[in-house]
């Protein structure tokens, strides 16, 4: 085969809120109508409070990208996003909730901010509700591209543990392939704590891949200077988080079926982590004093559930995610578009392909530009091969030198 | 000169609780002798709770390694303190609080958690009652070797501005030298909020060295599995926070003299921080949505103010530390022996240096063993050299190849 089966790990999907109603109850239409209203209000202080800057140039160049309507379209236009998946060399993608053009003033949350922000300040039930709703309309959303679309359900499961697990097993039944939930614990118990463990059971029993979500950020920045930018500095680690916590807890030990990404939130910070936790397991001079305390819920050294049960899916790597991925394990590393985000590499992928990939084997980019989420996520491979033929990027388009269009201006 | 000045930039010193209330105005002396007690029971607790591992077979060998007294009187017995420098090599050495021999049983704290815990889960009034004793004890105890010792002097900045300055005027007074802030800021203000720029500016005023360290954990861990493995994993994130909280804030760009360390906390870590928030200041396509929010605050790239005000002590430094020193800035890189605490280089400094420093050139060895410290701290090079020339390692027993002893037994 010349050409690549490309696999988003990361796209977001949603439609905008008067599609969301439908699929909500009847009983939680009137608080849903009240929260899109408080939503746009808070978006709005929370821009002016929280110092954003211009970005003007910004928006004039990304609106002449997007066919003037900002990339939204995609979010739930069946034909369109397949259109767009097709110019970008985009066989099939894990779809991710919140289709936001963050910044751009356009809006595709799930209800009562079910999705990235792991229903953060609502009621359990509007959380548990918004998300039953979102991964009803991402059902048929998938339905109608079974092979190209992996969706992602979300579960809520900081405050009902029944109920979370009854929803992995309907999103199951409704042809869902995985499971989200909150990268944050808020006040709740962390991820260490034994009482989420029928979670982990019923995602490893349903063979539904789970993944946390970069976006959430800590509540503890108040009114002070640069908020954007410490955000942007440490949003990483918030997301990165629940990883050690888990791995730590034995919960890979205890499920060793369990599969676990971390999405759209690079991958260059892998192989220091894991070089650490191996260091502790092992034992130094740093932690004598605490016995044998590393190694109590663990068999195997930590770098070893990383590569049997995890992987990472870096949207728009850098060269330092590339460059590092031998540490990650090329196993472990998925590739990711973040369609249709602004900062995803829409509408640059085939660019970005060649730009990251030019100089990396073909057997490792093939892993890592799709065989390994078509491995972890049950791709139907011999379905999307037709397709694969006619738009997948060929291997002189990655590794040869022909200039490609459209590429960055910047 | 054939010998090295060494300071080790971070060393822990502090009384056991006898000493220290006398230190304590007479008001707080009950409320002393209570907690006293509650944090023996709750340290008892704890140490269950988190399922810390046997360690017998390490406090087996620390106790013969430190005379059976565990180190703890190289915590505030002058004349001991100094023999077991001379044996390291180290000429100088800048000292924090809580010299507790964690694991051990020994505890050596400042009172009220008013040292490395940040006062956290005390009355406001207390804490600083705890660090204004700290801080006199400590100034004797520099007293009594002017040139040998670097007091930090704790300041609880979180509750009273007013009083957290006019105890950083009061430590100049009594000699001491840099100031400690809480390491987390709880439920407080974050770092980046302009109602602590009275402190800042009262750091560079009194030209006082501001410093956190590591140690402070997060209060959302629970009761789950791998507690400690999972704070040990993260505990360098907590300390360092405060470092890019501070930056993009603008705190070094309107307080230009001031100096900043991140102490017992690695440095492995900065060179991918620093190019990251490089990255973000001078603009990508994954940052163009957010227009020129980075460069509100910061006239000059992070990495320039990192360069210009801060430094990082990393203690007991790993290979990973010294490979990246030159992305860390080999000046902006202090060494660090963490005496008396168990996971210190002590006994072994000798034979460390000689590991990690062996194939480092003689000029960056020279700044990072103690020249940059000599700069930071206004150390008096003159009234040290008899001592070094005496005490200091030689050229040859760092990067010679004569065997060092002791060396560590595993």
């Amino acid at each position: 085969m010349d050409r690549y089966l490309v696999i988003s790990s990361d796209g977001h999907a949603g439609p905008p809120a008067e599609h969301y109603r439908e699929y909500l109850e009847e009983r939680y239409r009137p608080a849903f109508d009240d929260h899109q209203a408080q939503t746009r209000a808070m978006r709005e202080a929370m821009h002016k409070a929280r110092g954003a800057g211009d970005n003007s140039e910004f928006m004039k160049d990304w609106n002449a990208q997007t066919d003037g309507d900002g990339g939204l379209l995609a979010a739930y236009d069946s034909d369109y996003r397949n259109k767009v998946l097709d110019i970008e060399g985009v066989a099939a993608e894990v779809l991710f909730p919140d289709a936001d053009v963050l910044g751009t003033g356009r809006v595709a949350a799930s209800p009562f901010g079910s999705g990235l922000a792991g229903g953060a300040g609502n009621a359990p039930e509007l959380a548990l509700a918004g998300a039953k709703a979102h991964n009803r309309w991402l059902a048929d959303f998938c339905a109608q591209e079974p092979h190209r679309r992996i969706g992602v359900a979300l579960i809520p499961i900081l405050f009902d543990i029944e109920a979370a697990v009854a929803e992995i097993e309907a999103a199951r039944e409704m042809g869902l392939r995985g499971i989200m939930i909150p990268t944050r614990w808020f006040d709740q118990p962390a991820y260490h704590d034994p009482v989420y463990d029928p979670v982990w059971a019923a995602a490893q029993a349903n063979g539904m891949v789970m993944h946390t979500h970069s976006g959430a950020g800590p509540a503890d920045y108040g009114e002070g200077r640069g908020t954007m930018p410490i955000y942007a500095s440490e949003a990483y680690w918030w997301a990165a988080r629940p990883l050690w916590v888990l791995l730590w807890a034995g919960v890979f030990e205890r499920y060793p079926e369990l599969h676990y990404v971390v999405a759209e939130n690079g991958a260059w910070w892998a192989p220091d982590l894991l070089f650490k936790m191996d260091d502790k397991w092992v034992g130094s001079h740093n932690t004598a004093k605490m016995g044998d305390v590393f190694r109590k819920e663990l068999k195997m050294k930590p770098s070893d559930y990383f590569h049997r049960n995890c992987a990472l899916a870096p949207s728009t790597p850098g060269p330092e995610d590339i460059d590092r991925r031998h540490g990650v394990g090329v196993e472990n590393w998925l590739w990711g578009n973040d369609l249709p985000h602004p900062e995803g590499t829409f509408p640059f992928t085939r660019y970005w392909m060649r730009e990251r990939l030019h100089d990396v084997p073909v057997e490792e980019a093939r892993l890592m530009l799709g065989e390994n989420s078509a491995a972890l996520y049950g791709v139907d491979r011999d379905a999307l091969a037709p397709l694969v033929a006619e738009i997948g990027p060929t291997l002189d388009e990655v590794h040869g030198d022909t200039p490609i269009e459209p590429a960055p201006t910047f």
